[in-house]
């Protein structure tokens, strides 16, 4: 499936700074990039950061103090996103998870599953198989917290929406997360372009190791999950944040666009995947 | 009905210390003391200090260092519960309560139900009567809570209880205190005496403003409502622990008994009370 | 020394509500109202809640669904600020506290004190005079808490301003609260009309209990403290907040003004006030 | 410099469990294994689980239910720790830092540098040269938190111990790593052996990035910095804990031990520091 993205971010630097952007797409087995461009307005060193261990491709750009600083990516990308069985999906028990997907069982900055085990246990504990158990996780959180744009900041985490249940995809991710956490089941953030995703905006979303692979949820139910252009996985939204700044600057604009290019797409959201997951 | 309730405490002092200690009964209009004895060894003298606006009586202790200091309080109580019927117990608007009710709105130190309020309104929002609505918060927090003695500490707030799901009689009466208030319904915290508590040791529930009367609701399930001897009430623990220590002193041993003198008291646990509530 | 305070209230009222409000100026022995009137447009019964325990003068408005709901409340106030001597502000035991102090010594909503007595005890522990020590709580504030416009909200307590250094003038009196009485020195929060104050709004400072007077304390230093015209006071915000809403209903603009009617108005700020004390 | 360390875990085992240890000393440039034995008593089978990123070197034990899982790990290590003058131990700004260090600079579970930006700035951001800063965060913590055993428990955070005052090695040195980050310098965990630690237990130091290489600080100044066998590092304790459970255990007893075999070692303690740092 052919995805052209593009974002677009202005920032005021009032002084010097160094900022790290994840925009890019990832690449990986099954999403591959066509062709991309990185355009910086007035024109500035870009370098790219590309992290072997997750295929996240940061960019760090080091700017002088300056009115407008504009920073385009736009792409087109080929990305095949999977479609697997439920009976595939199986938990698997952490005596027989490797050494790379265990750190993703563990509590984080924003996803404090060591305080939710009760929780966890008590509301989906009881039910049968993994893939149904984070599938109503994020029935649960859809129905019981209110997205609401604005809601929260930079600071809320997982034991504040689970309280206050309100948020916006970022905090219903984390919540996910912790709670697939609490259960034993490795989870992670996604970060990326979602189609028609309204208003327009960076999405996020988690995946679960289910069956030995990753697979994709979005307790929003926002946008369709065949839809996505991945930009990169973390423990939470520390390790792939939109814009990571280090310096006096703020942000004026923020423009992302994810447009299908095949006219065959057909989209899939959360309610489509009963019975089988997604894997990007 | 008559009660005979008596406490010791034994602490060592380390120091010049002062103590303020809530193991009085109570005197209410349905509550009279018929005897009641302080003996403090080696003597000190104890100060009675009255809250007329709550009925607390709080004894306050200055002592000097000594190795062994032990509170003994003993009292013959009689004390009259009155059973209400469900339908007298209604709801009553935030435009119709008295000034001093009001407070009990709030959100305090341990009871933070301003960050309830969804939490609340989600779960309990759709009963439709007052005392219902109480009733099943105490209901929903014995199923979803555990019950481990030494699980909290004096820092453990109703916001750590709702995500931790473990707690003791006081985290238990926070947490429902909390939900109360975030639903509009005053509610308070109750020290008291408990019939037949096993461990025995001084019990905490609360009482929720309904019909124009504070009717008591243990979310424990662990006594009867109508064995209950009050020593206080308040805003949550902070207005009525049983001890606020200043001074370097610890508490070696406690004792605390409850015995019904009546031979026909027929105990009523929150399980009987669906229909009627008790007032103390 | 006469003032003259005003403050409007422009609200958005979508349905039902009650809104409960403390606008009006303490009467106390030291301060007596000469006129006042409330205006509320269009016209809604208001009823005073008055606290004969604290002064606190609430009013009560109950309001239908109305496109803007002014209410405005203008009055004369004759207030004598007396001024005491620092020897005469000795810390007093809470071996002799009374019964109506005691509780401004405990933790509350807003004022984690149990979390902050090493804290306190570090850094403030050694100065011999509890006026002192008050005094330099306030520098302290004032020198490491940036003071930042719109930079809290409601949920926001003494223990996130010590962390994160930044806040207004109702975080400042809540961490001077919290660190007074982790010193075992009684401290409340005091809402007042402060004179001059930039830009205006209605203020908040705190008391604490010296030598037996309640003496006012401001950590922002941006008014004088004899130029205060008395809300009321409470354990912290909770108690005593400009307005609690029970409603559906949105702030939209707010006026506040304090104006001195004599000429010979010798303002007193903080930086005057090292060795004596302002009690209103 | 030769070492000899030893530690001994008992569990009691109530139900199949999987436990991840980090008690194996890290291979490392620095640091060779001579010998190295594990025993597990009754027999169980353990796998090593290799993090090539961070040289960490996991233990996977699944047990069934057993009375008494004794498991003892003894080796011989041979690790050289270097010793760098303060002069090559720069701040190196986020803009050189390679990928791999850059998650060092962020927030964890444990260490929520991005609440303490103006803590850390106000406190230690007049300090010129980098090494001194840290140094001075390490003296500042031993000066302002007490070191009390058992003080804290394994949901304590960086927050939690500068608020509180209060605590162990490892919130020691989570407090540590959140100035450090905050200050824009990477901070990472390291968990070992330490010489002499009285009582003997796993001790927990933190590592600071300067000048390109990590340099260990204890701000316990518990023991001496060329002494410490490195288990291995992390973001926070999260990482590297000693052990983390799956299932239905209880730690009954724990001995660690580590000798050095060398007679002429001179052990170099945070005080003896001042001017050079120690990288393992």
């Amino acid at each position: 499936m052919k995805f052209k993205i593009s974002s677009k971010l202005q920032y005021k630097i009032n002084d010097f700074s160094t900022i790290i952007l994840n925009i890019y797409a990832a690449k990986t087995k099954s999403q591959t990039i066509i062709t991309e461009a990185l355009d910086i307005d007035p024109h500035m060193e870009a370098e790219e950061l590309d992290n072997i261990e997750n295929d996240n491709r940061s960019i760090r750009i080091n700017t002088k103090a300056v009115e407008s600083l504009i920073i385009k990516y736009e792409a087109e990308v080929d990305s095949y996103s999977q479609l697997i069985d439920k009976s595939e999906l199986k938990f698997i028990p952490v005596s027989q998870l490797s050494i790379e997907v265990i750190p993703f069982l563990y509590q984080s900055r924003y996803c404090q599953s060591d305080k939710l085990l009760r929780y966890a246990q008590n509301k989906f504990g009881h039910i049968n198989h993994a893939y149904d158990q984070v599938y109503e996780i994020c029935n649960w959180i859809r129905n019981n917290v209110a997205y609401t744009s604005g809601s929260t900041d930079s600071e809320t985490s997982a034991i504040d929406t689970i309280t206050e249940r309100e948020g916006v995809c970022r905090d219903f991710a984390h919540l996910g997360i912790a709670l697939c956490r609490a259960l034993t089941i490795p989870a992670r953030y996604l970060s990326c372009y979602a189609y028609k995703l309204e208003p327009p905006d960076f999405h996020a979303c988690f995946e679960a190791y289910l069956g030995g692979k990753w697979i994709v949820f979005d307790p929003t139910e926002l946008a369709p999950l065949n839809g996505l252009v991945k930009i990169g996985t973390g423990r939470d939204a520390t390790d792939i944040s939109v814009a990571n700044i280090f310096g006096n600057t703020s942000l004026n604009s923020m423009e992302v666009i994810n447009e299908v290019q095949d006219k065959n797409f057909y989209p899939l959201f959360m309610k489509d995947l009963k019975d089988r997951g997604v894997a990007l």
